[in-house]
């Protein structure tokens, strides 16, 4: 099963492709990991349409059978909302344009996933996504392991019949 | 000058269309208006990639030089924000990929050009955007009204060599 993972993001936006096995231990192959950097001195369409553009490439190259983002949770910054708001806007469109479902999933639902538990730590998370791809060193930067662990946390809901669309 | 107006949203989406004399009293025809719909019920992806689609289409069909949003601000309200964020971010998408420009204008600068201060009440807005364009009545819906709004906004910072790109 091949799976895109988005950490959204104005700035930088991680897409992490993978392809988990059918069953079993989750046990994956990283098939494409990249960070979309767009700076405030660009213009905002421009840094939207790359995003865009950037998904749809990776969409396309891949076709995964699913787009994965994590559950964004804000807390009194409606202005960083609103603009990841935007980047995942750009990501919904290229999923539209290329007939790709969209999911999502909240960190408690990573944690879960990945580390068996839901109150893993961060640190726990990453090593598990290191271990399922069978990474010697752990995904960098972080937006790309982010990436990385929600792709790996959709094959785990998909396989149990549990995905959950955004 | 030809110029799009849009008052993002994720359930009511509005478009206007208009094309202001390039000097003088503001003045201006309407070319197109009309509100996208989109439903809870629809997949996010559908919703914001139909929003996309409508948005690229009027950008075609007008050759706008000029797209306008009006700046929000939202309080307390951090998921509004990030859904209102998705169809904006479809609409930028559409912008760069029409190779049309986005500016933006605060509630305060609205009134200002339309009503010529800045605590005019949302009626005397109205009145104007009627009187810009020549109706006989209130454009209608809100959503329309407000997207006609800005369009008339940016035309009037724009002929002062004022415009305020997003
Ligand atoms: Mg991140």
């Amino acid at each position: 099963m091949i799976v895109l993972g988005v950490d959204p993001g104005i700035t930088h936006l991680g897409l992490g492709v993978v392809e988990a096995e059918e069953k079993g231990a989750l046990k994956a192959r990283l098939l494409h990991g990249e960070v979309v950097r767009t700076s405030h001195k660009e213009k905002a369409e421009a840094r939207v349409g790359r995003i865009h553009a950037r998904a749809k490439e990776a969409l396309l190259a891949f076709r995964p059978e699913a787009l994965a983002v994590e559950e964004q949770f804000f807390y009194r910054q409606n202005e960083l909302a609103y603009k990841v708001g935007w980047a995942l806007g750009a990501v919904l469109v290229a999923a539209f344009e290329a007939g790709v479902p969209v999911y999502a999933y909240g960190p408690m639902q990573v944690k879960q996933a990945l580390a068996g538990h839901g109150h893993a730590s961060k640190e726990e998370v990453a090593l598990m996504v290191r271990s399922a791809l069978g990474l010697k060193e752990t995904p960098r930067p972080s937006h790309l392991a982010d990436a990385l662990a929600i792709a790996l946390t959709h094959a785990f809901y998909a396989r149990l019949g549990a995905a959950k669309p955004l």
